[in-house]
């Protein structure tokens, strides 16, 4: 449970990341933080331009720079990709996760659970029959795990996090407090007195490698075969997945998405805030999806929409546009009617 | 805690849910699946012709099928409705629940709660004083029931959800992980200096019985007397559900829909995916309101809305038609406005 | 543990809240309740002179009224905000947290946590190393609070709310179950291979003062610096705000509101439910934004705005007016196209 930060020096960051140096690449780094916050002995980063004068102003020892800037009198590490370095060297300084090596004795652990090496369960932490967690996962006090769920290497599960029965979690998973995998498909059909009968969801939810799930998100179990999210995408807080949805590689859902049942995206699909989708639409490779769109429709890949229902982002605002000048429409059909009007009563006064 | 399936005859089934058998009566049936993944000893099912040609290529041992169906060379088992008999089936070989019998040694359960015979209480769950749960009724690992609640016979309480003081729960009602069902309803009055006050929330949460509610959705206390959810209805995922709301019987409330206060729905009535409702608003029996709509005002019985604000169904799509060709309107306006500047100009210039 | 309520007699309470009394000023007075539900020996309350006939009709022994309603033929408490008045005295009736008193054997508290004088903390609860928890504060069971994390005094942090590390709390904070604070923020940035690289969020929240957080809201921790909530706001269930997020003092977030990144909210402003607010907009104190809106761009103090994109609410109706005549324009251009048809034939004949 110790703390301990390495120190870097600019030479071994730029080695390690393939970045280069000017200035003192002896220097050592101890930690990295925005411009604003750095100070002495850490490391800083500027991704344009437009922010030279806070650059040249922080209190960092070194910075992160783009070719563009790497005329600044500071210490620097000049990468065409600040933003990436930065995010890489922070992973390397960013804290560890506070939580008590091995398994905590008041954790509920089954005795037919298998966990492999350097697995640490936190406090109040539950683990049923024949789960098996990959070596160096982690899995947070009272977090749920139930049984028959397999969990690769390197995951963290968040406090409260809860992975229901026969789940499949792969490498290097992330996910966090409050959310739930494998609760029930929403399916129920009428009986003959129109009462919802349940349609039990025997399926699963199957999540890939490095895929990270924000907080209080849901993703159901399917009806039969699974829920399956794939390799690198990230979700979002407070999202509904619903049952048998497949979503493909690296794709993004932010916050308060809800996707309906059987519905499948693509690879590198972006759906923005509060976007909604319908049961069994589809949606193509590299699809963005504008903020609190509603998609009832499937879309080809590559296309950018938004909207209720969702269209191309350029019609989008372009009817929207059209709505705030409905007035002067009206108005101007208006005064159209008036000078018909006119017209036809010089005519007519002028028809024989 | 065995997990031992029994194993049924076509005929048994036939008889047990009011179908017919054409083949062999005697098949031994051992689980039911989709018409993709059965294999042999499995049931399967078909709900239409549409899908003739997988029921024939299907591995399963038999298949549920319409009458229409009925000249499929397999051994079959005949229903008007094929998925409700699918649904019947199934939740008779639904894999039952993997929690322990009797209270778990690391659950705490109040000396003053009372415990009917045939419940379990799972490893952490949390039982207050005051409380009594119902014959047959679970509840799971880490889930958190408070003071004086009360819950019937064969509930499920899934992992990690929350009921919380003097709430009432029916019978055979499924509450999934994360939900929490009596958080304070939303309610503050300024005071002099435009400061919130809290308005203690001093009701309660009554759900009857054969309710559903999916995972972490919150349904607030009453600010006095209850919020109400009445039998049979079906709640999905992050369903918002305020103070004071009524619910009638067999409704159907999809993921992220938001109920505010006080507003009152009636019996089948379906809001689909992320509806929002204002607060003090009635919503008639049987009205189903379409994905994404905002509703202001009540709105009567067997109606058919959706949008923001809802309007008839019908009228939405008409609007939305307008909507895309309102660059079409604008250009028959401006066509419109010269050739009527034309107009103008010859009868003026014919004018004396 | 006891639940004994005191009595109040009308003349303390009006003393203790500055009210006035009509009737006798002995009355004892053991609890409040609304008009329907108020039964002999309980106070109610009228807000307004619609109320007359159920006042007059309720089995309350006194009633709060406005100074509008003082004739009234009852015992009354005259306060020029009844309501307000209210609100006040059922805190002094509410009924208090049933808790068990100190440190409840089967929570799990680092040696390393520092616990104020009349902290109760509930079974199963986690408090991690380094945390500080002020006098009075209530941490109930299966509640989570991590690492480093400070909470002041006279809190309540319900069951299965989760505070990750090194979060601070204010005092008389109230955290509902099922809410986390501190899930690490969304934030990624593209590799060489389009992959989606974590950026650590290694910043914090900050809740100030008699903040409210109903359940199951996810606030999301900094990227660097803090995510900021500042003193009396007030947040309904099921909201998201998204890492660096600083909301001013007194706002109120209705539920399933969702706020993007580094946003930033005046004091006062009022989000309707599920309103959604791009990142980086700032909206100006006292602003009040309608419900389902979606907000894109900054906006001044002081605004009434509604839809999407946001607009001031007069406009927003006024352009929903349109919309339900977008048929009589479409047909009003239609008839102006036969008029002008005619009237150019009619010229055209005429022409020489």
């Amino acid at each position: 449970m110790s703390q301990q930060h390495s120190t870097y020096s600019l030479k071994e960051l730029a080695e390690r990341f393939g970045a280069s140096v000017k200035g003192n690449a002896e220097i050592q780094i101890e930690g990295i933080e925005s411009l604003k916050q750095a100070r002495s002995g850490q490391l800083s980063f500027v991704t344009g331009p437009r922010l030279r004068d806070e650059a040249i102003a922080c209190a960092a020892s070194a910075l992160i720079v783009p070719p563009s800037l790497d005329d600044l009198d500071r210490h620097l590490l000049i990468h065409p990709s600040p933003y990436l370095l930065f995010a890489r060297i922070a992973q390397l300084f960013d804290e560890p996760l506070r939580l008590n090596d091995g398994i905590h004795g008041s954790a509920h652990v089954s005795e037919e659970a298998e966990i492999g090496p350097g697995v640490r369960i936190g406090p109040m932490a539950h683990l049923g029959p024949g789960s098996r967690i990959g070596p160096g996962s982690s899995i947070c006090g009272t977090a749920y795990i139930g049984a028959d769920v397999q969990i690769g290497c390197d995951c963290v599960i968040h406090p409260g996090a809860v992975i229901l029965d026969r789940c499949l979690i792969g490498d290097r998973v992330i996910i966090h407090s409050g959310t739930v995998i494998g609760s029930d498909g929403f399916g129920y059909t009428p009986d003959e007195e129109g009462r919802h009968i349940k349609i039990p969801q025997s399926g699963i939810v199957q999540i890939d490698d490095d895929v990270e799930i924000g907080s209080n998100t849901s993703v159901d179990r399917a009806t039969f075969d699974r829920t399956w999210i794939q390799r690198g995408t990230k979700i979002d807080n407070l999202v509904q997945v619903a049952h048998n949805v497949v979503i493909g590689e690296d794709s993004i859902l932010a916050g308060q998405v809800g996707i309906s049942g059987s519905s499948r995206l693509g690879c590198h699909v972006i759906l923005a805030g509060q976007v909604g989708l319908a049961d069994h639409v589809e949606i193509g490779d590299g699809t963005r999806i504008g903020a609190k769109s509603g998609v009832a429709h499937s879309i080809k890949g590559g296309q950018d929409v938004m909207g209720i229902p969702a269209v191309p982002k350029k019609q989008f605002f372009k009817t929207i546009t059209h709505l705030q000048r409905l007035s002067q429409y009206r108005d101007e059909i208006k005064d159209l009617q008036s000078r018909v009007q006119e017209l036809e009563h010089k005519l007519n006064r002028d028809e024989p």
